[in-house]
This record gives C-alpha cells, sequence and structure tokens, in this order.
C-alpha cells in the first residue's frame, strides 16, 4: 500500500506540480482512505520527498551484483530512459521550478541529495573491494552522470544500452589508467 | 567596435532576456549610432545569436596550441568560470526561458551548434594528428562538459583548475586506454 500511495503521488505531481499535491487526490488515485495516506506521511514535504525518491529509485534502480562495471551501465541505461520518459520529463520541469520556491528548494534538494548518495555509497563499497582505486565518489558520479543528463538533454537522439556502455568503459578505465600512475595525472605538458 | 556591440548586447540580453533586446539600448550602451547596429545586423535573430556566441567564445575560448590535453583543460576551467559567473548565470535563465518559445528555442539552438561544432572541431583535428585515438567528437565532448556542467549546476563548490585537469586525465587516459584494446571496451561481465 505505501508503494501504491507513492506511486499516486508522483504521478499528480508530475501533472500538477508540487505545490498543487492534495492528499484526497493521492488517497483516490491510491485506492485507498485518504487516512492511510495521512497516518503515514503526517508532514506532507516527507510524502513529496518520499515520492520522488522512490520514483527515481524505482526508474532507474542501483543494483549491487558485486560486478560495479556491469551495476554502472544498468544504471545509466536506465537513468537516461527515466530521464527522457514523459514523467521523468514533467518532474524535471516541476522540480526545476520548485527550485525557485525556498522551501520547495529545500524538499527537492533532499531526494537529490538521497539519489547521489545511493550513488555515492555504491561506489564507496566498490573501492573497498578493490574494483575500483581510490577515488572521492562525489567526483566520478558526476563523470558518470553529467554526460548521460547533457545527451539527454539535448535530446538529438535516444541514449542507448550501447551509449551506457562506452560511457562507463572510458570513465572507468580512465580512473584506472590515472590510478595507475601513481594517482598522477598521465597528461603530457600540463603539469 | 563590431565587438563592442555584440557585448552590449549580450549585456542587455543577461539584464532584460532575449524577448526584450532594443536596437536603441545597445547603440546608447555601445556608445555608436544606432545605424551602425541596423547596417551590421539587419536581422535582429542574427544579433542575438551572434552576441551570445560571442559572449561564450570570449568567456570559454578553446585554443589550438598543439597541446589537445592542454587545452582542453584550459577550455574547462574557463567554461565552468563562465558558467557560474553573474553574467552566465542570467544568460543560462534566458536561454532557458528563451527554449519554450519556438522562435527564440532556434535562435538558441543556432548558438548552442555553433558552441558544439567549435569543440567537435578541435577534437577531430586531435584525432587527425594522432593525439587521440579515433572517437565520434560529439560523444567526447560530452564527456568532457558533461560533468563540469553538472558540477556547476549543482553549486556545492567552485569548479578548480585541478578539477578541469583532473576530468581531462581521467576522460582522455580513458579514451586512449580503451582504444588500445583495439576499440573494444576493456570491462568485464558486460559485454
Amino acid at each position: 500500500m505505501r508503494h501504491r500511495i507513492l506511486e499516486a503521488a508522483a504521478t499528480l505531481i508530475a501533472r500538477e506540480g508540487i505545490g498543487g499535491l492534495r492528499y484526497d487526490q493521492v488517497a483516490e488515485l491510491a485506492e485507498v482512505n485518504k487516512t492511510s495516506v495521512y497516518r503515514n506521511w503526517p508532514d506532507r514535504t516527507t510524502l513529496i520527498a518520499d515520492a520522488l525518491t522512490a520514483f527515481a529509485a524505482d526508474a532507474a534502480p542501483l543494483h549491487d551484483s558485486g560486478d560495479i562495471d556491469a551495476d554502472l551501465v544498468d544504471f545509466l541505461e536506465t537513468l537516461a530512459a527515466a530521464m527522457a520518459s514523459p514523467q521523468g520529463r514533467s518532474l524535471q520541469s516541476v522540480v526545476a521550478a520548485a527550485r525557485e520556491n525556498p522551501e520547495l528548494r529545500a524538499v527537492v534538494d533532499e531526494v537529490s541529495g538521497r539519489r547521489q548518495a545511493t550513488l555515492h555509497d555504491r561506489l564507496r563499497t566498490a573501492v573497498e573491494r578493490g574494483e575500483l582505486p581510490a577515488i572521492d565518489p562525489r567526483f566520478l558520479g558526476e563523470l558518470l552522470t553529467g554526460p548521460v543528463q547533457l545527451f539527454v538533454t539535448r535530446g538529438a537522439r535516444a541514449f542507448t544500452r550501447a551509449d551506457a556502455h562506452q560511457v562507463c568503459a572510458i570513465v572507468l578505465a580512465g580512473v584506472r589508467a590515472t590510478a595507475a600512475h601513481g594517482g598522477e595525472s598521465s597528461l603530457p605538458g600540463t603539469q
């Protein structure tokens, strides 16, 4: 039931914006009693944050199969698909609009922070297991997701699994190659 | 004089938006005669496109020193600084707003296309000189600039020259390492 309520809330947020979210509409769409929504989420901003977080986690899950390369390819592929989907596009517009409002901005920043933490935790685990050399997980996260976001935003063509594969192959090979040189850059002429 | 007019136009666009650009204000700010603006740019959209292109080229130039690694570090560092500057931020909001209007969208898309072409041409030249292995310049451009855009948008801290250096070091090492494996990915378990 919890999941059905969050799905209904995300659908309504995509349609009406964050400011327009009403508990009675969430209850109706989720086909639950309104008190079930109030009991689980007495705080409206928590409902919003949980709904957006659940949408992102469902649409672009980050697994731990024990193979960081494979998990990141899956993640980037689903991330791009989620961003390009109609609901993903609506939610991005809604989130961009929410950033103009200080209170709503805090909510969307929290969602964004939770999402980044999931990725950073997964990268940190891979470093601990020796699958990746020591690297700031925040920096590596940006190297991986930045190109995907730019690609999808430009929208020249769909971001395919082959693209996800190539981003991961190049970035992870680069991380490993530069670490092999003792953490120093292997760039000539720029030191 | 041409440059002074374009600078004045970019300043006014950052302040008032693309729709609000007026030739008499451009002339006044550039301290030239209004006919000088009309004679050089009889078409208003060309003035807008040229002003935005000139701003970007001045703020984040892409040189050809013969050393692609060094030129890209300089480029990413200045790109981040330009995006984070007050005028750069204003122009990004203006450009985002312009995308909602079909006619203005065509202008900002043209500017974006010109900018990308400059980067792609520079990368293509580096491939021809054997500084980089054969790679789609569009894809490589996204690997390099995507992380910078994400970093600046998140705004947790300033993007430094050391960051520019690390992005280039990792991405270019990755491109070279994956090409060394015969163009195939070196990722295990994801084929």
